[in-house]
């Protein structure tokens, strides 16, 4: 790489940053970012969607199945504390905590253990720093091994309720998966919504699906953190025009993996960091897809609030497409 | 106790469970208990009683100040694996994973540690046994240390979208909190909704308020797990007759604590077990009272999807109640 | 294979089994097995081999790099719950629990997540079951989700303490490793013992070196559980009639992998739940041969106690030789 | 307090810490401290104490009914991946991990969850500040989220192999328990070792014992974090002269609380930041105590290998003490 392409990746970034930062927009003291797009409108028209009365999950089974290879982050764990073969086997006879004889009744109990990062998950805006700092310009030392001062996950909870809008690129293309490395444009992305004449508002959920996950679903590879279909550090501009809250995609970073520029997951830095949008991360679209084709209607309300974590870097979410 | 009085609770409970049981109502292979009242209507019904566009959280922060205290259950823990102290001391530079140099990027992350059922969490119909069997006549058995095969946590996942409706004792009774012990009654439930001029349907969630979760805030002491007001047993049969999917109350286990009669936990054993109401806990509620007190309206979309943890016996819940 | 092998099989198993069980030999409540060799002369004899003063570990780091996949378990996890950048941050003044003002004062902790059988690792008596039963004939069904009611790794805590033997059979083949599926036999051992000038006595460990660990350090592949060299089932007798105590290796398992007959480990069948040896797996022994390669002496004291983790079926262990 | 006092306290520490400092001592790279003054003489004279033969446990067992309060740590879990009843119930056939049938045989498994200093365990050089600093300059910088970069707990590994001396002061004294804020002083333990006729030498590692974890042994209270008796402050510049290796006692910090100056601690930042002791603490030492009573013999061979948990601060070790 020459020096000036160097160089020009850097200018490339700090313009976008410099155009797309929405750092004191909501005060110096705001910790929820492009989410405060979502206000009373955003909510009540989301709900004034949900004609058919059904509801789609949008998150991947958490279990030993899951698309980590230990590397980086491991699967799910669901620890049993008590089972019914336990019961069965009289073990819960007198009954654990004073609670006295069984007299017929048992139980089941389990422990989680995840990174909430592991699968279907929110970023919280304390995930990502940038040259010290993080959303609205709060030092990345806010983040200790206590967890996040500021920006944690739990801002989030209760917020994410809006219209969602599938973009489903790859039904469009006539194509079961985008490839690793195509970065989804701002035009690809304009003729998804023109094709379902639909418009982009103020607060939408921006959810995009590469097919991706299908391809790689239970074979997974390096799914959770190699190269990667998605979105371009290009749409940067374009998510903070539309005012978008929120963007979920099939794939484990949102953006396109190798990074079109010099720099690690740029986009991340402009759109999460500097201009505080939500980034949804392994988000299962597939039935959704599946629905949407079927019915031709590509938005829903979406409800996906992620678990009141405190501090936390990010959170799984049972996230719901309803129509 | 007299023999008679022990003989009677037998008689009690059966008579209960006999008059209680939806086992086989929604076919022999059916894992998803009451909450298949929720249809195509009920989710369309909840969506219309979204007017104002707000969203409250029913979820009580997952964190070390939680209500466990350690004996039978201990309290989350988000352990971080990178902080932003690391990313300022140069810790992450270069990037893991062959991510290449930092330049000026950084993450935080973390793994959460929690017993299913810590906090705010819905009960699986795994959760409870019963003479052997769990929901549906399902065998204990299928509950082993891999989790469990049948009425796992993730049949609930995408299905609890419904109307809720609060029934704010304490307030109506001008108090602060019901007293532990004491059993709320039918009559009671009614004259909360005849004072909101609100009737159950079918497949409504109903959420209970006792003002327990107030009382003990911060100071939990046997919050979890000691006595407590909740559901009377003798709700057994209205709670069938109304068809209810859901209940949930701001309390460890639903149901009064010490138990009317001489078994444990009576109405998870009927309702649960047997009736399959999707039982709710540790909700957090005090913010919906307030609202529900300022604007007078009772009822509202209630969204509370569990994870899908494959096989799990409980679930942390990001629960809305959308007005 | 013919039904003639299969029938085979299963006598060469059970007539081993017929031949090597202790079952009662200790009493009909013993839990230690073969452990109950090492008595007090097995204990003076082992520190009379305390010649040169060193102490050499025996047990692989235990951190992310270890040999686990993921697959079945995963390597081990030290999370941080405080550390030094915290500290310097002034995270930690006021210190926690009412400690008051830090005035200079900080510290790091940590919490361990880990399989017990992730890395270098003894089984309990209580990890293996043959035809519903373990170790002394104790019920399958004594191992509940509460842990080992019998058998458990507590019982060989202070215990492991006895001579050991290094048999490196790599080195006398003059090779790096021994291949995969390459059986160990009793003449192989013996072999290596005459080499040195050695005869096992009552109580001993025997601490036999592949070279596998050696061959596959840093790039696993399937180390930890696909084929591998290892004891081969044959030398079941020989353990059972030299009143061996324990055996431990650089492998996952013992015994060879692919097994010799059609049975799932069966010399865990019959040494471990029968003869009752402590078996030891994925010993670190690189150090040691080459400290016995130099000093021509294969004989040390071995102390090699496990945690007492109340009821664990395994446990991770910090093994030393001392020569 | 008034500020000559205060004054004071801080004079008083920095003279013990100018006095009792060993940094530099075994070069600038040294991460071992005070255990270098472990070498071949003292493992083979602590070899020479075993005598009777006799093996005897210093840990406590780890479990649910361990001294931790759930405030600042918990105790351990070990969680169950696989039981017998799992196994009596056909859960196992086939084996998991392609093994094939299971023809009969069957295994147990868990995973283990403890903070590293939950119950009996060493302090990692790692684990305490001061003014910036840890054991030999390091800056406490080096202890990130990724774990300790120097004085892990790793480089114990194997080193703690030397003559123990147990100092049982309630004994001497004639009470069960020494009383929390008791401050044990060099006169003290230098009557304790008369009485017995020994005398320090360089390398040991000191055992003392103050009848407190007798006293609380099942009803913990505020056992590990609270009061406790333990080593005066002012024995520092004697360990330091003394060239003791290693302190453990039956508490849950070794020294006295509430501290005799007003710093937190003040004997974890002379003696182990700057003089390098390694701290034991939570040993178990009743069984020692009894057992050394009825033989009359004080020192024994102490065998104390913490796991290379590589990074971490601190560990659970299984402690022995050969006679």
């Amino acid at each position: 790489m020459t020096e000036s392409r160097v160089a020009s990746d850097a200018d490339v970034l700090h313009d976008y940053i410099a155009r797309c930062s929405n750092w004191g927009r909501w005060g110096d003291d705001d910790e929820r970012g492009a989410i405060n797009f979502i206000g009373p409108d955003q909510i009540r028209n989301a709900a004034a969607l949900v004609r058919r009365g059904t509801s789609l999950s949008l998150t991947l089974p958490y279990d030993a199945r899951g698309p980590q290879s230990g590397a980086f982050r491991s699967n799910p764990q669901v620890l049993t504390t008590a089972t019914g073969l336990d019961y069965l086997a009289g073990e819960q006879d007198p009954l654990p905590a004073g609670w006295g004889a069984a007299k017929g009744f048992g139980y089941a109990d389990d422990l989680l253990v995840m990174h909430t990062q592991a699968g279907t998950q929110w970023d919280a805006l304390s995930h990502i720093f940038w040259e010290g700092k993080m959303w609205n310009g709060r030092s990345a030392g806010e983040v200790t091994s206590q967890g996040s001062k500021a920006n944690g996950i739990e801002n989030y909870t209760a917020r994410i309720v809006t219209r969602g809008i599938l973009v489903d690129l790859p039904v469009l293309r006539g194509v079961d998966s985008l490839e690793p490395g195509y970065a989804i444009s701002v035009n690809d992305i304009e003729e998804c919504l023109a094709a379902h004449s639909l418009e982009i508002r103020t607060g939408d959920a921006l959810i995009v699906r590469t097919g991706f996950m299908a391809a790689r679903r239970g074979n997974w590879g390096d799914y959770a953190g190699g190269s990667a279909p998605g979105l371009s550090l290009h749409t940067a501009s374009w998510l903070h025009e539309k005012e978008i809250a929120a963007v979920a995609t099939d794939t484990w970073g949102v953006e396109v993996r190798p990074n079109e520029i010099d720099y690690f997951q740029p986009l991340h830095i402009v759109a999460l960091v500097h201009t505080g949008v939500a980034f949804g991360e392994m988000f299962d679209l597939d039935a959704l897809a599946a629905d949407c084709a079927n019915d031709g209607v590509y938005e829903f309300m979406f409800v996906a609030s992620p678990l009141p974590l405190t501090g936390g870097t990010g959170s799984p979410v049972s996230a719901v497409a309803l129509k």
